[in-house]
């Protein structure tokens, strides 16, 4: 993998954001630009969802990051057990890909990107969309479900201007 | 990864069995015979224990098997979400870890191994160390917490003659 790694050039300018879930979003930065975002891959068979482990792979091999921020994942108490299994199992799945494939990550709290990113915004949902706008003004951020890509790339912004810096 | 298994002479011998959980176990069948077990690499800080999904990578490497048996996880209605939650996180990582690595699998429930395998055995906790210990004679499992280990090793024998025959 560190040879894949040196082979390909990345000299750690490419970062990659994660909101995990099956509506969250995976979205890579090139020098902190924007590059290259996508919805979560997941199976859907009508009946329930399951996150598409191998697409997933996918991505981080094509675009092959230094560093991926990864949304901490936590049990919410409003939603059913099945639901949060569901949820947290994926969270891990993401997590065990990013292990296995020798990628190093971080895992970054709601709450602490939303502190430094978030400036003076209202907590509503749209919110993130809002701030992605105002940050990245050539991202396509327009349909309402864009929501998980706003939040991946201020998870990718967070972690370059305050982790890795 | 696929060169790798060529280079190493792996011709669909080696399978690994995974119980799952913090007190799980991985186990290495070689030609149907036990060749390596071990307990499931947890990091314990004393008050909470985290997989160490490094090392659970570090053994998938070394024995690269041509497949694992995974049981399959579900939330139990006993514990507790935070319990629930870590254990699914856990297991969503080493499936996870495969997928990186690219090692085919198979999830399987508790309830079909052991139809197969737990033949006319008692449905008690101790059962599966007593069935390891008379299917594999020269596999030690002394310890009352080897129970992760006889499940292991009984779940890998489960698809070697149920699953790839």
């Amino acid at each position: 993998m560190e040879l894949k790694r040196i082979e390909r050039g990345n000299t750690g300018n490419v970062v990659i954001g994660i909101d995990p879930g099956f509506s969250g979003a995976i979205v890579v930065l090139k020098n902190g630009v924007p590059t290259h975002c996508e919805d979560m891959p997941v199976i859907d068979d009508g009946k329930r969802k399951e996150l598409n482990g191998n697409k997933v792979r996918e991505i981080l091999l094509k675009h092959y990051p230094s560093h991926v921020f990864l949304e901490k994942a936590q049990a919410m108490p409003g939603q059913g057990i099945s639901g949060t299994g569901r949820y947290l199992t994926s969270y891990g799945i993401i997590r065990g890909i990013l292990i296995g494939l020798g990628i190093s990550y971080t895992l970054v709290s709601p709450i602490t990107w939303r502190k430094k990113i978030m400036v003076d915004m209202p907590k509503e949902k749209g919110a993130s969309i809002i701030r992605a706008q105002q940050l990245f003004p050539n991202l396509e951020l327009t349909r309402k479900k864009d929501h998980g890509k706003a939040e991946a790339v201020l998870i990718a912004l967070y972690g370059l201007k305050y982790v890795l810096r």
